[in-house]
């Protein structure tokens, strides 16, 4: 038997180019005599529809689209992932599910178990679990057939009392396939090999795994789909943050002698390999955002600083130097080489760019606000209507041009609330929102690793928002590299100020941390969605109220 | 048996206040000799705690709070809610509990079986179902303890398979108490009365209901708790929109002879109170964002126009006149009338005013971007930037003199993005984002019903944003009496553009309705929290992607 795996990049919503994509992947199946084609969990709608999946509407189109699919499939045999109607009148309305399909119509259909509903998953909003556990005949050979997460409770996850393979295994299935979206974050693919090859070792079965590739908003899928022989050996990984379709023989796969291996690597080899993965999945992410949107050219405020500048080189790499507007907006607190050094990079990136300073709108702010500011002294209130009166601009460009603005915050920024709220803060996407700045180091070294891109001097510089005379953002902020650690642990680790003291951190500034990272939530709900590259980012996969009071 | 209702306005995460309201609620009880007191579900930490339930940390701290209040059951017992491990090893770490506490210490928890996942409830991702049923026993009398969701199951609600009720009702219970947060809009009293009541009368037991009251953050708890007879009937309802503690004796509600009514009224009913309860809620939902998050003032924007009209008189109700600081930054396209209409309002509510014209400022801003813009017709770009200098200005404002900015945009524009992001979209929190601008006159009506308030003349001219010569909200947008009608059923009843053709509005109208709503998402992703008033407000409650193509 010929199983074709299809690691495609849907559209959310876009039936049509869903459809399409599905009908070429069958058509190349076909052409290298595959009987069978795996496409990925929800492929139909791509993954997350959220609550799209409200609308009968909406379930009808994946309806059609299924069956659609299902015509095209005569002389091979597909799997589809798509929304499928609860008709049992009891439960939640749908079940996440992997269609069947065989001689141009459904055969029978399989449903989720595990309905991951944490962190960017909220699977039981719309979903029933499933309790009924057959495996599939096809061509004499006998499928274990499942969805995603229902493959993660080898270790007995508390998060479950199910555990599906356990219940499929009692059929003697031949091997499994399973059909995925399993979203990127750095350390996501050896986690997921690893638990993959483990499930194909302790049941003595070959693995067939589709995942989705390509960037859903802020959600950025890898691929890196997996052909697994029954000793849990890795025999194809498909490729990574691009899309691919490979058809296996299953006697070549079960003939396989490829042996298991551990996938978890040290600390230290996850933070050596974590930089390119990082950089491939935003470019990747910036991609997909534009050409799914239907924009081509994005535009960003360059101050000189490693932010900006790491922002503009990915944007460049993933739209094209051509596409990308950089706009220096220097203020009588820029400094000359900040300037030099942005025109620099913009030139070393081909990019258009424009020297717009804002001394005079500023002045002209300052003046229609005098009565009211009389008497009053320079401040934070300045300095953010410097970075405003920026938002302004670029915003103004924007709108006129039609080019998105990028959004140049790190995630330690966005952690403690340090930038402004309709200035630095504005842009349709936040491309490095999720990199702590002691990454944003070490991306902009990785991008200079065979030659010099960015600046050197704007890597080395002591960061600074240049929003009032020699401010550096040490004057207000401890030092990133224990600022760093201490909100890792905090946001990805979900430590306390217990745990955070007993690791030998200063009471008092951990206690100055946390009370930063949950004031300033406020700011957060208001940010533009940000490339997902870690396990905990900030917007849909950490919901914090606004209005409490805890450790602040 | 004398029991207590404690109905009281927590602060998430405020352990020390939740534990402070407790501790005054157990003293007044005693005072009136009540034998058990009961608060609301997820009292300890207030409700919804969101994602700091995944800390460690936090649960200790509810424990502790737990605990705290246990110490002063003596002479009393009390039911609390708080979030409670489960220990089992298997499922969700968490349990939703109702704690019964007596002599000082935990005698026994009850866990909640029916968890919502759906709209504003995440109740899946922290906590694990319960299955065991078992009455609690007090002084002589078994008691059915459910939390809220629990009793939402009566007429086989296709969501749940599972109906505690029935569970309990076999062991016989005297009564039945349900701990709950059921977060307000203007149909769920009647509903809620209607559910609890039919309760009643199917189990034939007596119900106590105990609810929250006051805001947190956008979702409003109404209050409304309840004492109802074993026939259904409402022996006593407690105060809306405010705190309130109650003693009841088993026995006289038991007496008590009130019958069964419908609390189901006809549309024409809810229409009418409608605007009233919306009123109500919308004056405590801001008061209690600003209390809560130790602010006093307000600042906006007012234009002359209804919804800044109706936003200002709502605050100036939840803070005082003296409290809301009205701007007025007219344009060139600004009108006389206006400006005097908006004056004329900040003097009837003995707001500050200031008039702070942007023409200099804009002027600057033209020139500054006058390169990039050359040869460019004035249209949208230069409407939205009359729009983010106001926001500059509000924002210095704010800034400057610790003001919270309200935001003034109501939800028929806020559906169709007829806004500007980082303009009028701009503020700490939205007051009418969930009024639909028909409704939005209502409530000025409403307002002007004793005296006028706002003057006649703002509430009478046609809508307009006066970014340009003669504008009017009507030349881009449909009358807004049909927009309304269309948004409604889309967005709360999630109809589909066949059904709402077969309803007899325009095909090519939905069409252009529909993709104005979807495309416009990225906007709505970066505004403030908006109170909810409706079954289904934006925000929290409906989760859309950004990038996709669906009816768009």
């Amino acid at each position: 038997m010929k199983i074709a795996l299809a690691q495609l990049n849907y559209h959310i919503g876009n039936f049509e180019n869903n459809i399409l994509k599905a009908h070429q992947a069958i058509e190349k199946a076909k052409e290298q005599n595959a009987d069978l084609i795996v496409f990925a969990e929800l492929a139909v709608s791509g993954y997350p529809p959220r609550d799209f999946l409200e609308f009968n509407h909406f379930i009808e189109k994946c309806n059609d689209a299924v069956e659609d699919i299902a015509l095209k499939c005569e002389g091979i045999a597909a799997i589809v992932g798509a929304p499928v109607i609860n008709w049992e009148g009891k439960g939640k309305p749908l079940y996440n599910s992997a269609v069947f399909c065989e001689n141009g119509t459904i055969k029978t259909i399989r449903n989720k178990t595990l309905l991951p509903n944490y962190d960017i998953f909220d699977e039981y909003r719309y979903f029933e679990p499933n309790h009924q556990f057959d495996c599939i005949e096809f061509k004499g050979k006998k499928i274990a057939l499942t969805v995603c997460e229902d493959l993660w409770n080898l270790d007995h996850n508390p998060l479950y009392k199910l555990n599906p393979m356990d219940e499929l295994i009692q059929q003697k299935p031949d091997l499994m396939i399973n059909i995925a979206a399993s979203p990127f974050h750095f350390e996501q693919a050896r986690i997921r090999k690893d638990v993959l090859t483990r499930n194909a070792k302790k049941y003595k079965l070959p693995l067939f795994y589709v995942n989705h590739v390509g960037a859903q908003t802020e959600l950025l899928f890898d691929g890196g789909s997996l052909a697994i022989n029954d000793k849990g050996g890795i025999v194809h990984e498909m490729k990574y943050f691009d899309e691919d379709i490979k058809v296996f023989d299953l006697d070549d796969v079960n003939a396989s002698k490829t042996e298991a291996i551990n996938h978890i690597a040290p600390a230290q080899v996850i933070k050596e390999e974590k930089i390119e993965l990082i950089h491939d999945a935003i470019v990747m992410g910036i991609r997909n955002y534009f050409n799914k949107l239907g924009f081509k050219k994005a535009i960003l405020g360059l101050s000189g600083g490693i932010d900006s500048a790491v922002t503009a080189v990915l944007a460049a790499r993933a739209l094209g130097g051509e596409n990308v507007y950089c706009v220096l907006m220097p203020s009588q607190y820029s400094t000359e080489h900040s300037v030099s050094e942005a025109v620099e990079l913009a030139e070393n990136l081909k990019c258009k760019h424009d020297i717009i300073p804002i001394e005079d709108a500023y002045h002209s702010m300052e003046e229609t606000l005098s009565k009211q500011f009389e008497g009053t002294e320079f401040g934070l209130t300045e300095e953010n209507l410097q970075a405003r009166l920026r938002g302004v601009i670029l915003m103004g460009l924007s709108n006129k041009f039609g080019h998105i603005l990028l959004n140049t915050s790190n995630k330690s920024e966005a952690a403690v609330g340090y930038g402004t709220l309709y200035g630095d803060m504005n842009g349709g996407l936040s491309v490095i929102g999720d990199v702590y700045k002691s990454d944003v180091f070490r991306l902009a070294h990785y991008i200079n690793k065979d030659k010099e891109v960015i600046p050197h001097n704007t890597i080395v510089k002591p960061p600074s928002a240049e929003l009032r005379p020699d401010q550096k953002d040490s004057d207000s902020l401890p030092d990133y590299s224990i600022l760093d650690e201490i909100l890792y642990q905090y946001i990805e680790l979900r430590m306390g100020p217990v745990e955070l003291q007993m690791r030998g951190y200063d009471e008092e500034l951990i206690k100055r941390i946390m009370k930063l990272v949950n004031t300033n939530e406020y700011k957060r709900y208001q940010t533009p969605p940000i490339l997902r590259v870690s396990s905990k980012a900030f917007g849909f996969g950490r919901r914090m109220p606004i209005v409490a009071k805890y450790l602040s």
